[in-house]
């Protein structure tokens, strides 16, 4: 089947005159996740994974993606004649190095421009065009044979209630406009959709996990246009959004209204987040400030009405989660329980509590070993029974009404080993010492990730992932500008510095391959302290309310203030999750949040 | 005096059609510390504090000052007429912004390029050049009128040997050679006279406390000019050097050389640290490479003799140092002792060690209120006798054929509060908790200040300086690229990587203005520790031995962790620094290093 519609492709690109033809798996809006309608490379290549690139050309087909989907890769690409390149492998070349070396002078480059971002195509553009290869985004030939495409997702929008949102759309769009006119900008187009549904106060389903509406914003002084599929609003939010000033416009609109701005205007334009067909839709003349998003800082800067709802969404949350954990901790070899039924066992005690939406992210439950791949998710295939020993990783999070949640625990579900014990209350001691930051302002994630890394460098040891990620109000589970690392990235903005309201998490782990692994996650809002002659200090609020697992804590190993930290934490967890449970539950959190 | 100083100079002026004249205080290597010959803004406005600038127009003469300088600048300039500009103050305009608002359009500023940097005088040149004020910088007006200026200096230079250099200057010209080739740059210019030093592997004594030759060095693949005045060369050095392809050029060809370059040509020059005149010099058509200088890195990572010998002159000061802690706490009571004898009798013990060449900065021995003034440094005027009770605080340093030294310790010279006792022993955490850091390779300082300053910052304190400086191999006490500071400083490159070999000072501070100051620093060198998995993890080594003064600590606030590297330090000081004290002496320095 693969073959055949690679052969169906290699013919329209030899109409379109394309010697190569390039499919990534973004969705038009730079979207960490992405909707059926999207899944043009998993058509064309067979491979379901979150990640990867495919390349055709005439006498070649390859999947490019990383270490993550390497076994699952070369079983679902077996027999299809696609050749997979396995990244960061030695002697692997990039999908860049790739066409560089296959193209020739003269040779052109195929892809749709809408699912690359602006930066990385031209990128992409300057150097096959140092090669005199050159590119065409102009097509998407894979969906021209996609005869059973799946329709755009066009998922009810709805009006998020400013007890909810704290801020009314007309006050965002005018705060936007006083930035625009402060950079002399008469356009700002905004491509993302977490941004968008936040100035707007808008939520939607047509991205899983983000609640997002599938759109395109333009605005300037005197119009805000909403480039979006009309029948996802009913009248009364077409008509409040009207009142408010915002105009609908069909989706695709956006790339011809954009081509007819006149020259001499500047238009802001999020290279780093928009697509590069859409940027090459700009005409000549128009002047291009690619910097940040103006809603980038106003949206991770939580309001205080999202401030005090988060708050409120992260006691539901950790309602759930300590139900779950006692549910667990009793059923424990009394009844059959696997990665997935737990995961199911979670997400019913979600959907029991109020305002629950859904995930905020596929949820990662994780037993033994399986906890050691980071980005593990439990399927038919690889589930398995917990057996009563060892750890389960539980990496889960919620869409409320009330904001989004992402916590992590690691669950003794049965008897542990010193070792896992021992990793178990560094990775501990490097989430309490995070929590319990104390900075000036003006420190940013690269100030203060060391202080999560100390308890594992000082043995040698380390965790392959960022620290922590800043979290949207019943948005992106995922959001910038803020989070923890120790490493600039190189062409990635500088951590953001952080500022009261921001809402970032603190996730330290370990993983030891083909043995256990081991996250603990907690979410933090940032607060202003005292402020004192030196400056302004700040701290963070632990937001997250679910016990650590004492059965897997050795106390010897925590300092007194270690300790310290650890039982007021715990007393927190207990006065906020304890009256919302059983007398049973409640009692068993009064013993699994005891002092140390 | 100053006035018919300021007339004469006005008189010059009118001749130049110069409106404004502007006197920084650089020499023309952007030093820290300059000659005698350099000190025109003090000859103009007769302030001769180390920081200042001077402006003087036709009706008006101004210095601006930073707030260590307000009181000494006051007195200095009274009855000059010239006004004292206070920085920072609410209300006091910069020196760019007074000129801003004081020259018109069509006038002129003047002032020697020579004495500032190219990238400060173009961005002055350009801010006024909006204004449509021009600049004028090939003029010394200060200069033309200074009938009785110092020669400039002209001290004998030397040879550095290579079992003090570790590198012969051939080996470090080609790999400057194979840089430069890389960098695709034919001329390499070098003004900054440590570099300039480092590379030759000489020395000399014409800026105070570094131990530097004044020199241009000009490289292309087949060249190395030196230029410098020919007379503070011996014959046998100026035929060493001349041997290794070293050219010797009168000092001041450099301008003619550099304006000689032929276009098409691409020259490397650091235009950070190079002087204005010299960049304005440079043809048209010549290519500037504006990077930083490709000394700047392998003269911070120091080479393993280099490595070797700065243990040994660490040893040698800190045995001073150790003797003159040990007669200070016999004497104190017993011999009026004040800042300057205390001073001067470290200075003693430091002569009575061999391979001592002197100060490597201006000693600061500071006793009580005066410690809590960062900058002080003792005068007759302020000199004070030690009392009894509290904290000296004494920050010195030596140039030593094996290395440079940087200690500060702060001693109790009598009984100490317990306010005294608690911030010295908050100090100390500082100091042990960055010098314990373990951490992997990629990190800056940036990565690890907050170590230090969470001490502090846990009550909401702090100090108002960087954490740490490098420090040069017999050169400049303050040495880039590596330093800990916690803020990214806007314009200013980012901290460097911790190479091994790099050397770093660790030097946290507590200052209660009014009552008394407290800084304890250690000298650090970066070495490797254990390579695992997760990559090449790095520590720091103590090379300073001196006894942290045990009578001002509280033990009871001391973590476990941080008695054990309390211990384990002074264990090591003993160890190194017992052999070479007298009984007595080394009796002392038993209990001073006891275990707590």
């Amino acid at each position: 089947m693969i073959q055949e519609r690679l052969a169906a492709l290699r013919s329209l690109m030899k109409q379109h005159q394309v010697d190569a033809y390039l499919v990534p798996t973004d969705d038009f809006h730079c979207s960490e996740y992405v909707g059926e309608y999207f899944k043009c490379r998993e058509f064309i290549t067979g491979f379901t994974g979150s990640a990867g690139t495919a390349v055709i050309t005439m006498d070649m087909a390859g999947l490019w993606t990383d270490g993550r989907y390497f076994i699952q890769a070369a079983g679902q690409l077996a027999g299809t004649g696609v050749t997979l390149y396995r990244m960061g492998e030695e002697g692997v070349p990039t999908v860049e190095q790739f066409l560089l070396d296959t193209l020739k002078p003269g040779q052109c480059l195929g892809f749709d421009g809408r699912t690359m971002t602006a930066r990385g195509g031209e990128e992409l553009e300057k150097k096959l065009g140092e090669k005199q290869v050159s590119v065409s985004c102009h097509m998407d030939l894979v969906g021209d044979i996609w005869t059973d495409r799946p329709a755009l997702s066009c998922r009810p929008a709805w009006n998020l209630d400013l007890k909810y949102a704290g801020k009314p759309r007309t006050e965002k769009i005018a705060d936007m406009r006083k930035a625009m006119a402060e950079k002399k900008a008469d356009y700002f187009v905004l491509t993302s959709l977490d941004d968008i549904a936040w100035l707007l106060n808008i939520r939607g389903d047509d991205v899983a996990c983000n609640p997002v509406v599938l759109s395109y914003l333009c605005i300037t002084q005197g119009q805000v246009l909403l480039f979006a599929q009309p029948q996802a609003f009913s009248e009364e939010l077409t008509a409040s959004l009207k009142h408010d000033g915002v105009t609908l416009q069909p989706y695709n609109d956006v790339y011809g209204y954009i081509a007819g701005i006149p020259a001499g205007k500047t238009m802001l334009l999020s290279c780093a987040v928009s697509n590069y067909t859409l940027k090459k839709s700009v005409p000549e003349g128009v002047r291009i400030l690619d910097e940040d998003n103006l809603s980038l800082l106003p949206k991770a800067i939580k309001n205080p009405v999202e401030m005090a709802n988060m708050k409120k969404a992260h006691i539901r949350d950790g309602v759930a989660v300590t139900r779950w954990m006692y549910w667990l901790k009793q059923n424990m070899g009394k009844i059959e329980i696997t990665e997935l039924s737990a995961s199911a066992k979670l997400e019913e005690f979600r959907l029991l509590g109020e305002h629950y939406l859904g995930p905020s992210f596929d949820p990662i439950v994780a037993y033994g070993p399986h906890a050691a791949m980071c980005h593990y998710s439990s399927t038919p295939e690889t589930n398995v029974a917990l057996q009563p020993k060892g750890l389960l990783l539980a990496d889960t999070g919620g869409q409320y009404l009330e904001g989004t949640t992402d916590i992590t625990r690691t669950i003794a579900v049965g008897e542990t080993t010193r070792k896992e014990k021992e990793y178990f209350t560094r990775v501990l001691r490097a989430n309490l010492a995070l929590g319990a930051a104390r900075f000036l302002y003006g420190c940013d994630g690269k100030n203060l990730d060391y202080l999560a890394r100390a308890p594992l460098w000082e043995i040698g040891q380390d965790y392959n992932h960022g620290t922590g990620h800043g979290v949207g109000y019943l948005l992106n589970v995922h959001e910038g500008p803020n989070d923890f690392r120790w490493k600039t990235r190189a062409g990635r903005p500088a951590p953001a510095v952080f500022e009261e309201g921001m809402i970032t998490t603190d996730e330290p782990g370990f993983y030891l391959e083909g043995e256990f692994g081991i996250r603990h996650e907690n979410v933090m809002l940032c607060r202003k302290a005292e402020k004192t002659e030196f400056g302004q200090f700040m701290e963070f609020e632990t937001l997250t309310l679910v016990p650590f697992d004492l059965d897997a804590v050795l106390p010897e190993e925590l300092s007194e203030r270690e300790k310290k930290l650890l039982n007021a934490y715990h007393k927190k967890v207990y006065e906020k999750i304890a009256p919302a449970l059983s007398e049973k539950e409640a009692a068993w959190l009064k013993q699994a949040t005891r002092e140390i």
